[in-house]
């Protein structure tokens, strides 16, 4: 019988950053972003899920050693203790949780595929986004 | 392309209650809803989900503000330091962690529309709600 | 060699109450505590802590389990699925925190004498007091 | 008009394990499973999800005391300070969390059956398990 | 009978930061800092606590409200959604969680004056610092 | 001036354990430390706090990366995924919680000196201790 669990690593990377479109006035910004478009960071919570039949041999189908190796390599690596206006591909994206919760879902398919299942972010305790590739 | 995004506001309301139906004698309010039918209270820990395709210029597709001034007005200004039997929409139901999730979403629907996604509330750390709309 | 240890027992309790101080005007009552005079609820977080020599051959000094049987007979079974107004010992005083935290130091105090150290009470995660019988 | 919910209620136990399958040589056992290899313990969080149809006389469709005592007879009596190891049903399989979630749910549904819709485990604060039945 | 106790308040502010002495070369700020001399930010969770005698009419020492208009005023408005090393009382300093600890307290001191307690700051969930005036 | 602060860093260890004394019959044994006779385990939360003078240049007193690496080196690679009965120094101990602490005090205290002010464990996240080397 072929069972299927989602399974979730939670990681904490601390950056900074602004929101700014450059496609709006200097004003627009303000009205939308408010007190976000001052340089300010996060300890941002990130949690990557993903799905798969359990092998009964193993009682896992990934290790979750391996998950963290990628999320290392792909997301925390690039982003923790960063600007994240300075990261190279975030460069032409505001960087509203929203927007990262996608990006990093594109850092990470490559490697992870149709396991994938769910990027979520907590910017604050009280505010969180999650995308699933939707 | 399109990509579709679960936003989620956290918000604390601190409130009084008793589980009381009037539809049941003294006795079988007791044995249903033991303790629970004493005035006591509860740090309510609500969190509202939204979801919408991203505009790519803004980088989201509802401004955070926007909810949490949309949960202050429907949500938090009606029932947060009350007892939930003064609140007049709520006289008539048992104010079971259950009916407030169905209540705050019948409260918030009409403003948020096909965009509210999900009512989660934590009625303590143990027990906890979740309504989708279905 | 006597080593002296802080023990603690965590527990919840879920009352409703109101700030109302009967030596003021209503009009007083209403600019000093604000919204806190409607009767409304929390989910108080009680942290009783004890002090003592940790006894060699048993590791403890107190066992925890008599610790928290003491805090549910002195504190939990008078407070908690309450209305604090309603508890007889609490009538004459305005429930405040800080006022709650010393009436549960001395519930406690008779029954844990020396060893009791320290009673915090978190009203909402973002208010607590401390009460250490000073 | 008939709303359906989902109700979560969370219990936490403490136990121990080791990761080791017996099909894999001691090499291998070391290789995936690295330091869990050796007997060791968590604070399981386990939160166990049921959905139905509120009834709108009670403002529930199930009680939660219910399933806290179908969760304590099926699960925490059974997991709770104990080596998994040494749990007669858990003799066959390797006690990831994976297959602990997976070992739950078939603990539960005989009991819950069409209600029951989630369960979840937090192995640690950084690391969890989602299983519905899939 | 007079009894003191201890009013915590609990605020969170997110600002961005770095880590570098002018006092240092480059290298030893890279040595010392790690990847800390880099544009990041954090979630700072801010706990201010004052100390008092209780008066029995209130049941407080001092109202929470004027102790949080007095955190807004003086640190929450000044560091909150800021670039740290923007700020001009913090231009000479390393922004390390030690020296803002010791910043806050000398910000709240006139105001809070012999009531002032301890400041504690949560960088992440893992490191924090407390200052108590010695 | 110099100012005194009090830093503290949090680690989880996950180990197993049992409450056991050797001079205890084993009808006392149960008696005393209940369902903890048997083997079973934690996500142990440790909370090492140091206290010195900040210096001024550096904005600290103890860099948190040396903190950290004192606690890998004499606690977390000696207690993480463990059983504790099978660690040789606390082979003659009972391994409660109080015990726990002064033990890791005394691994620290060489290498930490009178700069060490805190050793606080929670075992679940009701039950917690504090040694401070009284």
């Amino acid at each position: 019988m072929s069972r299927q669990v989602i399974l979730t690593r939670r990681e904490v990377f601390s950056s900074s950053h602004r929101l700014y479109s450059d496609e709006l006035s200097e004003e627009e910004n303000k009205k939308i972003y408010g007190k976000c478009v001052n340089n300010h960071g996060h300890n941002y919570v990130l949690e990557v899920s993903v799905k798969g039949v359990v092998d009964p041999k193993l009682g896992m189908f990934m290790n979750i050693t391996e998950l963290k190796e990628i999320m290392r390599i792909y997301v925390m690596d690039k982003l923790d203790h960063r600007n994240l206006e300075g990261v190279p591909e975030l460069k032409s994206i505001v960087t509203t949780t929203e927007n990262l919760s996608i990006f990093i879902w594109d850092q990470l398919y490559p490697h992870l595929k149709q396991h994938l299942y769910e990027v979520k972010i907590l910017e604050t305790e009280n505010n969180f986004v999650i995308y699933r590739g939707e």
